[in-house]
């Protein structure tokens, strides 16, 4: 089954591809990698929350906006190949939280962003990944994901 | 226009690059990658300034350290290249901004190094990039900015 | 003399690879780019230590913690290699180092990963690196660190 088709099963519709935060691209390959700059939790242009996890944000609520982030990033990836199907594995996750003193929960938040690419991609989903807690991210959001593919 | 022709048109002299700050090489080459590690803004052998944005940093000058960090990774880039026109393309900044509570401008400040690499690679300058806000950065520096490049 | 002869002769022996702490790979292979996830100082299946660089950890502390890390890449590096003699160089370490507010000596608490592949590797251990100071990491430790690798 395609990355295509699991995702039309999984009743995911990619957002349009929004715009970038300032003066770099969403999308750049070099030989067989293609990089995807940290993508945050933007839903229809806007940012959807605001805030750290363990003050106003919780670990589920994290999660969720780790997984709209995949989405967009999804959506920029779509967009440069033209179809999610050229990729062929998904190599590496970087999960930025913004963090409360005491929020330690990074893992679990960034596996919203992990089973997304897991369900989508399958096994060739399987990534590494680094994730950790932060002061700030742009535009105050709780939650930053940058990717790395591999595309055949 | 080659790199090397617009640096000189910008008006723009690469410092004598600087030495690692630990057990750390500038720059490694694997393939046709080559990694850069994060640059500082050091000039002439001293850290410029300390301190957080949005605290005693305002965002121009965050920008503008931004900036001197570009510029040094470029001045270690033709110190192991030889030249920056063996430089393909810029592939990804990665900028890790001292942030004081609520500062949420981190796009901005990397745009002072985003700028810097379009101005000298023209095209072949377009990136991707992660921006974060941390809590500290090596000898208190504001601004640290990671590189990527492909050579050809 | 070859790595694994070197970390014999260091009197290092690897611990048993401990398993991921979410949904992620140790280690993913993309061309001969060899990615290690976010590795953080478990101990025979324990977090060793929780808390800051700069409060309760020392800076002689985090360059041990870092160490460890190192130790645990190497031991997930061998389980997906065979042999840490396929590794061809080091390319890349991320040091992210839980920072109290005023502890800047990043570069030497990462100084400690460092070391270690220098000792374990020779010349082919030569490697680029970022280091930042963060707010929280994953179960409160001190220290991450993720590994980029050439392989053979």
């Amino acid at each position: 089954m395609s990355a295509e088709d699991r995702l039309k099963e999984l009743g995911i519709e990619l957002p349009t591809p929004g715009p970038a935060a300032g003066l770099y691209s969403h999308c750049v390959q070099t030989g067989n990698l293609l990089f995807v700059s940290g993508q945050i939790p933007v839903v229809g242009g806007q940012v959807s929350r605001t805030g750290h996890c363990g003050e106003n944000i919780t670990l589920e609520e994290g999660a969720d906006l780790a997984r709209v982030c995949a989405i967009n990033a999804l959506a920029q990836v779509r967009a440069y190949l033209g179809s999610l199907d050229k990729v062929a594995r998904v190599v590496r996750l970087a999960g930025y939280v913004a963090s409360a003193p005491g929020f330690v929960e990074h893992p679990r938040v960034m596996n919203g962003a992990s089973q997304l690419v897991l369900d989508v991609f399958g096994e060739a989903g399987e990534h590494t990944r680094a994730a950790i807690g932060v002061a700030e991210l742009p535009m105050g959001v709780p939650v930053e994901v940058e990717f790395l593919f591999e595309v055949s």
